[in-house]
Parts: structure tokens; C-alpha cells; sequence
């Protein structure tokens, strides 16, 4: 095998970053014009390589490799969040692209909105086998447009799914920015990753009665989006007390109706997740949550309601793919490295129900991601991508 | 004089209600072409009761009385907040045409935008010469269209402005809806206002740092609507100690970004008001206010900024108008009326500066306002009307 042409894997990088660019990161969201802009030109670099290149029925970009096995599937997904950052997704990508254009027996993938504009990893989940027709008729954007609609306007509509041959692969692996400060506040470069955290996520919506702020006194209020802060408060006061030490929870959305400044909120919905590696500190999680919950129903003037979006289980990542990855990592650079979980949910957390996963993270700049101005410096690129391709080589000899 | 038409009244009520329907409520924010045609309407119907309309260059629409003086200033107003009650303004500008049609020497004005779509009151406060020119340069709606646009598309830029004169009116007269529940809770159908709530409206913005929810740890993060939700359960918590017994307040409206579920909030935007009719209350909750925010910055890694929006003082109604609106309605429905504050803002604060004020209340089913569903019976739609006609008797008599 000649070695990975780092110069052009970073080549690469910037080609793609010039596709819906916006600041120093991209606007590229799933099936928009500027993300199918980005698939059409990963196919026509994945047959540069001498991959066999398919779009799927769901928008997955498969290159697949031509020589026989034993292959390995590497990738990751190009679509990012509304003006996110560069290197989100697209650097498993290019360098799944650099471990083929290497000479690698691997096949390529972008897997379809990791991102979940149009749900929760729809695409690795087509590929599982757990995506239904019934779960795309019903999925919407939150704009509520239908993903049928995208699908068409996409050019995807009929195309047929793929689904992942796991007799085909020795594992799965996928390179990603840290997306957190840990790698970066310990000096280190390199980190192999243990496994991915459970998520549970929930919508919880608050009906009151949308009111006058003069003429209503605070006693006849039914203020929605007074409960809603309540509840939001009790959860920072009680989750401290039943978390594990790397949990984390969020109200990422918060939509109050009418929203206007003499108006008393008649409705209001949060997007509420939290996420650890332990089902056991999940469970206990959730328990505070619906207890605070009904806690609320007893004492306030608006109901709550709790509903359930989604939950993904902890995947712990193959301990072959691990030990080839630490190695690969302590050659390349000694001592720099270590083992971590992943906060962050990635596409390889699906394809584990199906094939061992592994994964590698590079440190992000000041723990940003998700905004324009994420970034990684460039020696840290080159040396993923390195390390990536020492520990295939280990794993295809092994 | 002829008795008042009550039935014609209610009939140009049910008729202004059709402009802009929207269930059984109305949809006609300032400057929509539903709002220009239900002000082209109002001028119509002042012609036709011989008043002389003019529509001035902010939409002011007043209808001059063609009689000698004395004259009575009667009116409201007839934009609406977005998809909200047929009789939020609209009842007071009816109001004054019946008593035109009744041949009472009285002005009816419909000042614009009481409602607030594009800044504070700035109908009413063109009147009393109380908006400048900048001022319409710089406002903008809560889209950030600018005002000067909006006056554009409606055809008004350009047109002139009109001045109150003061010497032309022994006082001004407004009735309006009660929006809340005092009336309905005792059995009550006239409220004759004593005077009119002050009111503080502050912007308060935190920065932090938008973040993935996966990868920053809880100790990382500098998570902006957190910090925000702290911020008003703190209000929730303290302001209780330092109100008065009518003191209201609202966080209205609720500015997260980017607003997406899986990522950490790295702004957020509150609007946050307080009522009362004492200013010594008043500062205390204002002193309140900034005692909490201050703390905010001492206490949160995500910064907070305080910004006023607007401050009206409170205004005492005129003792004649109010001893005309008492024995007017103790005459028309004995002992079912009642002295009252306003808690809402009205035109007739801003009036009050330059011409003695008095209000009347009918009461509000369930006290609902600012939404659809907003009612009031007929028959004390009808004796509202009746009793305002009787005090401006009184008074032009006086």
C-alpha cells in the first residue's frame, strides 16, 4: 500500500468546504441544493478512486469497492447543521476517500442527514433496516415539510434503498472532530473511542390560555411559559442529584406562542435530551424527569405533557477495532492519544446493531462545533487521517 | 339629542369584524391591507354621520365634527394584534361613530397602532407631537421591516401629520374591554377607569456559546436560554417580595438561537414588562430587576445585558369625567358598576398629556384577550355605548 496522500485528503477538505460555504463553515442541509450540489461531487470522487459509486433512495452516497474482500466500511455524512462548521461529518468522509485513493479494500459512505433535519439518523437506519415507507410518509422537517417532498425535489423519489451487507465488512469505522474540549485541555491529539453515549430525547409542551399582560392579574394567570421555566429551573436544581459524572442534558429549543412581548404565552414547547453512557444513569434520569413532570401538572395552571422523540441505546465500539486503533494511535503518536466516549451521536452507534464500529476523534479548536466558526488545525487532520489508515491496514492483515 | 342607535352600533361592529376575519376573531396588524381597508371603511361610515375624515401620515384616520364646540375627542383603536379579538379597539372607535350618529359634537379618532407592531403607541404619541421623524426612521417591526416601508406600501408616506389641539376639547373619552376578569368575577358591567397603569418594558439579552449538546461537558458549557431560564426563575422567585397588589409582569417573548434541538443555546432574547399604578412600586421592582441581573453576571458564564425598551408613567383620569362617567352609569345599571385601575396601556395615557381623560370598561368573557376567542356580551356592548353617551351629555352640559 503507497501511504495516504495527506496533501490530498486536505485538498479534499477544502474542494468540499467551497459548497454552500457561508463565513468560514457551510450552510449544507440535507437535500437542499447545495447539499446534493456535494453528493453529485463526492460520487465523481469516489469514482476517481476506482470506487463503484450509488445514491441511494434516502440520499446515502455509497462507493464500493471493486476488488474482493476483506473490506471494511468507512464514513461518515456531508450534510451539516444551518451554518455549522466545515469539518462536521465531511472529515470521515474525505478521509474514507483518502484510505481508498491509498489502495485500501474499503468502501466509502455518506450516510444520509446524521444531522436529523428530517429526523434521527435516517439514513444509517435505512441502511439497518429500521427505517419504514410508514416512518418517511410521516417524517417533517420543523418546518413541517414533508421529507417525501424533499425526496422528490432532491431527484431521490423511486430510487431504491441499500441496505448493509454485514457479511460483507470485518467493521465499521468513522473518523470525527472531539466536538468538546477534553482532547484539547490535555494536549492530546488523538482519541479512541470506547463507546457512544445513550440520548433520550423528548418534546414537552405546556397549554395555558394566551391572555392580556395588563388586564390579567398575576392570580387568573395560566402563563405557559412561566410553567415551562419552572420546570426547566426544578430540572437544573434536581438533575445534579441523580446525574452520572459525564452527563449531559440540554433544552436546545424553546417555542412560545404567540411570542409577543404584551402578550401572556397561551402555549409553549421544549426539546429536551440528555445523554450518558449508563443505561442504569439514564433510567434515573428520565424517573426525575417525569417526576418533575407531574410535580408540575399538580402544582401549576398550564398543563405538561411529556412525549418521547426518540432513544438511541449506548453502543460500546468492538474491542478488535479498539485494539487496532490504540496501536495505530501509539505509533503514530506516542503518548498523545487516549481512550474516551463519545458524547455525541454518530452513524456508527446504528451500524454497531449490525457490524463491529470503532471510532477515532481529532481535537476541535476551543471544543467548538455545530457554528461556522468550528475548526481543527490541520496537523491534527492529517494525523487522523493517518492513524485511520495504519489501523485498517492492522485490521485487514489481522 | 336622539337616543343612541345601539342596534346600528352593534351592526358596525359585526361589519368591521368581517375585515380580516379569522375565526371568530379578526387578524388585522398595522399597515396590512386588511388594516388600510378597515381604515378606508372608518372614513366611509365618518362621512356618512357628517364627520370630515382624514387619514394623517402615521394612519391616524380622525373624523372632525362640522358643529361649533364645545367637542369631545371619542375613539380607540382598530388594528388588532395578530389573530386576536373582534372588539380590542374596535369597540371604542364604534363607540364614537354612535355617538356622531347620535348628533353629540364629539371628534372620532382611530389612532394607529396602539397595539404596538411597530414601537409604542406611536399613533397617539404623533398626536401629542411626541414622534419625530427619526423616530420613524429607526423603528422597525418585530421582523425588522422598517416603518418607513410599511407607511410606503399602506400609501401613506408623505401624507401630513396631524397635531392635537387641546383648545378644541373639554376632554378626551375611550371605552374598551376590560381584558380581564374583575367585572365578570362580580357580577359588575361598567368599570369607570381612575387611572392608567404605568408600564416598563426592558430587552434582556445573554450571549454564551453555541456548542454541540453531545461533546461539551456541563462544566464547559456557556449555555445562553440556562442562563436566561435562571434569570426569570429568580424574577418568579423575588419579585413576589417587592410588588404591590395589582403589580403584574411577563416574559412574553422568548429568543433562543439557534433554536435546534441538539444544539446548545449561544443567545437568548427575553422581553420582560412590569405594571402598576404606583411609580414607588414601580422602582422597587425595577431596582429588583437589576439586582438580579447583576447577580446574573456575577453567577453565569453566559453575559446578560439589560436594555429598556419603553417606560410610560402612570396617568390619573380627570375627576369631571370620571364623576360624569359615575353618575352615567349608576342612571343606566345601578349598583352593577365599579371604580377600577387599568391594567392594560391605552391611547388615552398618552392623550392624557395634553386633554383630561376618562375610560369606561365593559367587562371581557372569561377575561380573555388578545386572542381569538375574546367576547363580551351584547348587552353590555350596548350599555357601554349608552352610558358613554350619557357622560359626554353630562359633560358638554357641564
Amino acid at each position: 500500500m503507497p501511504p495516504v496522500d495527506t496533501e490530498h485528503f486536505l485538498g479534499n477538505l477544502d474542494q468540499l468546504r467551497t459548497i454552500g460555504a457561508y463565513k468560514t463553515g457551510v450552510h449544507r442541509p440535507t437535500y437542499s441544493t447545495e447539499d446534493m450540489a456535494s453528493r453529485r461531487w463526492l460520487m465523481t470522487e469516489m469514482e476517481a478512486v476506482g470506487l463503484e459509486p450509488t445514491i441511494d433512495g434516502i440520499g446515502n452516497v455509497l462507493g464500493r469497492n471493486r476488488e474482493p474482500g476483506p473490506h471494511l466500511l468507512v464514513g461518515s455524512h456531508i450534510e451539516t447543521q444551518n451554518h455549522a462548521g466545515w469539518l462536521d461529518g465531511a472529515l470521515g468522509v474525505m478521509t474514507a476517500l483518502a484510505l481508498a485513493r491509498a489502495g485500501l479494500p474499503v468502501d466509502v459512505c455518506a450516510y444520509a442527514d446524521e444531522e436529523g433535519h428530517w429526523g434521527n439518523m435516517i439514513g444509517s437506519r435505512s441502511l439497518v433496516g429500521d427505517l419504514s415507507e410508514e416512518d418517511i410518509d410521516k417524517a417533517r422537517n420543523r418546518e413541517g415539510k414533508p421529507l417525501r417532498d424533499a425526496l422528490k425535489t432532491a431527484g431521490l423519489a423511486g430510487l431504491p434503498r441499500l441496505a448493509l451487507e454485514p457479511a460483507r465488512y470485518r467493521g465499521a469505522l468513522e473518523i470525527h472532530i472531539e466536538q468538546g474540549t477534553q482532547l484539547e485541555s490535555k494536549g492530546l491529539r488523538i482519541g479512541v473511542v470506547t463507546g457512544i453515549v445513550a440520548i433520550r430525547h423528548f418534546k414537552i409542551v405546556f397549554e395555558g390560555q394566551q391572555d392580556h399582560t395588563g388586564g390579567t392579574t398575576m392570580a387568573e394567570r395560566r402563563d405557559a411559559a412561566l410553567s415551562a421555566v419552572r420546570l426547566m429551573a426544578a430540572i437544573d436544581t434536581e438533575f445534579p442529584k441523580v446525574c452520572g459524572e459525564r452527563s449531559v442534558w440540554t433544552t436546545g429549543r424553546i417555542v412560545v406562542e404567540p411570542n409577543q412581548p404584551m402578550i401572556i404565552p397561551g402555549r409553549a414547547e421544549l426539546s429536551f435530551s440528555f445523554r450518558d453512557l449508563s443505561e442504569t444513569v439514564m433510567d434515573r434520569m428520565e424517573a426525575c424527569l417525569r417526576a418533575l413532570v407531574r410535580e408540575s401538572n399538580r402544582r401549576e395552571r398550564s398543563s405538561a405533557t411529556l412525549e418521547e422523540v426518540s432513544r438511541l441505546k449506548p453502543e460500546l465500539c468492538d474491542d478488535a477495532i479498539i485494539g487496532a486503533l490504540e496501536a495505530a494511535a501509539e505509533m503514530l503518536c506516542p503518548g498523545a492519544w487516549q481512550n474516551m466516549q463519545s458524547g455525541a451521536l454518530h452513524d456508527s452507534q446504528v451500524l454497531a446493531r449490525l457490524v463491529p464500529v470503532g471510532m477515532v476523534f481529532v481535537p476541535s479548536i476551543g471544543g467548538i462545533s455545530h457554528h461556522w466558526s468550528e475548526d481543527t488545525k490541520r496537523e491534527d487532520l492529517e494525523l487522523g487521517c493517518r492513524v485511520m489508515a495504519e489501523a485498517a491496514m492492522r485490521l485487514l492483515a489481522g
